[in-house]
């Protein structure tokens, strides 16, 4: 094993092999799933897993896993699993889903070198279509993993072409199911947001991801010249629409939650012609799901009466909500202690445990059932879904040696992986 | 002559051999210029041209005009032009512009049935891309064929996709140049508005067109996720853009003018990403000049102050503006008097003349120095640039009388054809 360890690239050779992968001149990521720049990130990772001798699955929804199972693994013992995703949000940035799948395989290396002899496999997952930026649902990859999305909704799914997901992945019944005998889940991720910065820490653990979803709004008038029409006799849905940017952004300001409209559809779109038909997408977060629904309710409801006074029609869809997630909280105390005290430096403070309001395939996880955590490294400007998203290398480097420690701390035989059904009694220092 | 004439289609027959060209599922036409649909309606133009003798000539930008030239016409006396154009905006009706072209064969298949002897050429024009449909130019082939836009202007521009207009036309010193014998031209057209239908007239004249322009607004911001990043933290262009949207509707809807925005293009334009660039076309229109450029610096100013409180870049681009046409006054009496008395029923008014905010071709030819008019149907719901857009039969046939007999006037001798220098004297009585 050491002799092909050997010649495993480091985290920053990693790095730099992967960043060209699907990088537009503007600098921002085109990495949609399925498309060929996904598929040669993927297959970047498959040749980093044949460097390390990992064995490599499949399942029917384009995941997959690379396993290390040593022969210190006791066949009684579920995995862990580690992982992120290498697909991006259109324009994205290199960190969000890279990171914790570089970092994934670098803690692995440490690992080998520490010269630990694991009781359980680990295995290395990259999951599809984390981000939902080709099809409406995010995390699709993952909930199909997991059981929590059902395949007939998925398959009928839509790109914006209107090519079906179905035809796109083989689907179940092909290739493994992955997370048989994942007993937990750690996934390590570029923090979305800057509450490290605040607290001036390189590495955090996770809390939770807030509630969350997506809904369109399919506004509708009469298309009309756009000259010869008064400004009385319109019905005109991009004026609706525009009281409902506002609204969301008002709403969500007041209450300190998000609301985003940053995808959007016009029909015609002429510039002579007045909208028969304005589609957009409200992207929506809050701290409770009560907080949630009443953040929709309130853009929803504004936006209705303003059609009204529009003449508009209004039809709300939620196409993808979340619940909230909370990470194993036992685990996530027990994993910032143990990071805490493993940090350079006198000082043996816990990590800190920081909420976050991304979505993740670790949340997905996490409500399938899978004691779950994540690990954050510090982003300096918290700018995140943008070519600027950035994380510092020693940053970084921290982050992988944190991952390995979680790793090692889960892998070892004193340290078994938490039941979610009584955590207290299972990850007791 | 009258062999070819009797076995000339009438209107109605005409207009339903034309109404399938280019229209969608939707009941909306997708006529852009130089797509097979809109070759398929010229192919319609060229074959009615050649039942009648028509002798047709192009230039080089895509326009085509055919000549009614018979014996009796006069080498010394100029041509009077009719026509309109027969591309559409996406998803536009079935009138505007077909109903010129339409009415026009009609109205010359009445003349020679009246056995009218011309002493002036006749043609019936076709002009391409009236509607700014795909280049940001209105009217680019009258502009062109008229020399008030330069071709060195006009090669660069692009369509959507980025095909330059030079890639599709043959451009200057190919083909004719239609404009150089033509001494007034009358343009029938479907009203857009709903002037005619308050003073119950089924056809009226234009006393000119309001001055219009399309500004883009591009705006840009700091492209971010969606759910991580805090309200007070964004540099939103979305946000900037709905502030856009109301204030172009508040502006002009206090003044009694038109401001529209009906496209839009943002990027990424992903559900949860927070855009990094929102790109708007603004349409205005005014009763005179100095009220347009008020209505624009309004909306630019409040989108400006708007930006400086959202963080947010505003750039704005004049893609197109036409001053005020008035068309010939003297020649728009003398119609509107002309026609009132050949009404059926007693009474002998004068039709109405009407202004109109939307442009035309005849607009163009006006501020180019061809004495001009226009003849409007009513349409009983002012929907125009939709589906919807509609003239009843009875008024179109209307129309095409009222073409004729305009026709007939100016091709006889006792009616020269006016002088711009000098309406007074020329058109009198």
């Amino acid at each position: 094993m050491s002799a092909t360890l050997g010649t495993t690239p480091d985290w920053e050779a990693m790095w730099g092999d992967l960043a060209p992968v699907g990088r537009a001149s503007s600098g921002g990521y085109l990495r949609q799933p399925f498309t060929a720049a996904e598929r040669e990130a993927r297959a970047w990772f498959l040749q980093e897993c044949a460097r390390r001798d990992l064995a490599v699955e499949e399942d029917g929804f384009g995941n997959v896993v690379a396993w290390w199972r040593p022969d210190s693994c006791r066949p009684d013992q579920k995995a862990v699993l580690t992982g992120s995703h290498l697909d991006s949000v259109v324009q994205g940035g290199a960190f969000d889903g890279p990171l914790g799948v570089v970092s994934a395989l670098a803690a692995l290396d440490e690992l080998r070198e520490r010269g630990v002899e694991p009781v359980r496999a680990l295995g290395i997952a990259v999951f599809s279509e984390e981000e939902g930026s080709r099809f409406p649902v995010a995390c699709l990859g993952s909930r199909l993993a997991a059981g929590v999305l059902a395949w007939d909704a998925a398959r009928e799914l839509r790109d914006r072409d209107g090519v079906p997901y179905a035809d796109l992945v083989p689907g179940p019944g092909h290739g493994s199911d992955l997370l048989a005998e994942v007993g937990v889940f750690v996934e390590l991720h570029v923090e979305q947001g800057r509450d490290l910065v605040h607290r001036e820490a390189a590495v955090g653990v996770a809390e939770g991801i807030w509630p969350h979803g997506r809904y369109r709004f399919d506004l509708t008038g009469r298309a009309d010249h756009a000259g010869a029409t008064a400004m009385a006799d319109r019905r005109d849905p991009m004026t609706t629409y525009a009281h409902a940017v506002l609204a969301a952004q008002e709403a969500a300001r007041v209450a300190g939650q998000r609301a985003t409209f940053g995808r959007v559809q016009v029909a015609p779109n002429g510039t002579n012609a007045i909208p028969s038909a304005v589609t957009a997408w409200l992207d929506a977060r809050a701290a409770t799901t009560d907080l949630l629904e009443e953040l929709v309710a309130a853009v929803r409801g504004r936006t209705a009466d303003q059609a009204g006074r529009d003449g508009t029609g209004l039809e709300v869809t939620a196409e993808s909500v979340t619940p909230a997630v909370a990470f194993d909280p036992v685990l996530a105390q027990r994993l910032a202690r143990h990071l805490g005290r493993r940090r350079p430096g006198p000082q043996a403070e816990p990590l800190p445990v920081v909420p976050t309001a991304a979505g993740h395939d670790a949340g997905v996880l996490s409500t399938a059932g899978v004691p779950t955590s994540m690990v954050f490294v510090r982003n300096p400007t918290g700018v995140s879904h943008a070519p600027d998203e950035h994380a510092g290398t020693a940053d970084c480097l921290a982050g992988v040696s944190a991952l390995a420690d979680t790793l090692e701390l889960l892998l070892a035989p004193d340290a078994p992986t938490p039941d979610p059904s009584d955590p207290e009694t299972q990850v007791s220092p």
